[in-house]
């Protein structure tokens, strides 16, 4: 069967994946059929397999589209790789932060059902996540070959990196103490401390 | 209905948390059923209702138990108050990393299944977190005053803290890069990064 495609296609197609993840960060993948998934859209249960071929191809396509356009939305922010490694450290930080927080139930969902992808499925989302993973791994060798960063277990402080940035995502709210650009601006002293490098402001001066 | 009690009642109350644990950590708690978990257990589904009146109390018992635990067997590792900041801080990250990459599937459903806890439930399991975050949080500030760290915003930090801890327990495995006190001797010198201290080997000397 052809899928459908065209503006009215393609809108209905981006209706089935919002619904898809807010009833799956809602109840879990297990929890979720297709079905409740075509209620949620308005349309029969039969429609959506012009969507989709099945359950599994929607969560990989959720979670391959969660990072394809991570790795897409950094490429168009990050600075030219000659740019010093504390200024690419910064604008990654800031980056990671406010894309993460904008995305709070993907980001919730491209962790927590790892465990229901399929092994071919799960070797591609771990592949795409490594990409990312060297996206800092590169900027902290980088700050050590430059003398600015201290030298560190960079596969480990990388790791301990998203964690920490990863992590605003689970308690952010809208109103809370602090706006994100204050948050962000906190988070990036606390990389620069990880990676053993000046304060910003002492960068700045 | 009296609940069983004894060494036969409690065992088989272990082998149920035992049961839930595994299948939420697989499926969700959404979809797995009391009848499952009876299954696994290899009792009736009535037997189920000796050890606990229905779902949301087996779930809220086993997150308010892993907490509660968390926190008494801090309260045993925990060096006396008046311990100097930095031993403090560093038999901390010892113990949370150990605490948890042994628990990976209760840590995993402490943290996904919080959206489906009853209200009251929920906020008994912050007040719990926040027992547990002030343990560090309380750490961080004895040490600025020792002049052992330095100024921080102590809330942001211990949210980054716990966040990089935690992380260990999502891709921690036996027989990896790195035995586990290795790694964790390398994320106490990440804590004393982030809490602005001297790394650990020059505090030793």
């Amino acid at each position: 069967m052809a899928r459908k495609s065209g503006s009215s296609g393609e809108k209905t197609r981006a209706m089935v994946e919002d619904a898809a993840i807010r009833l799956i960060a809602r109840y879990g993948f297990a929890a979720v059929s297709m079905r409740q998934i075509a209620r949620e859209v308005g349309v029969q249960a039969g429609a959506l397999y012009l969507y989709t071929p099945d359950k599994q191809s929607l969560l990989f396509d959720i979670m391959r589209g969660h990072l394809v356009h991570l790795l897409d939305s950094w490429q168009q922010h990050s600075p030219p790789v000659e740019t010093p490694a504390v200024i690419r450290l910064e604008r990654f930080v800031r980056f990671h932060i406010d894309y993460h927080i904008m995305r709070a139930e993907k980001v919730f969902i491209s962790y927590m059902e790892l465990r229901n992808l399929e092994p071919e499925n799960f070797s591609e989302i771990e592949r795409l996540r490594r990409d990312y993973e060297h996206v800092i791994e590169e900027i902290l060798t980088a700050g050590v070959a430059e003398g600015a960063f201290e030298h560190t277990d960079s596969r480990l402080t990388t790791m301990a990196m998203i964690a920490m940035l990863t992590g605003v995502s689970t308690w952010y709210r809208d109103g809370g103490r602090l706006p994100a650009g204050a948050i962000a601006t906190r988070y990036v002293d606390m990389a620069f401390r990880l990676a053993g490098a000046e304060p910003l402001a002492e960068v700045a001066e």
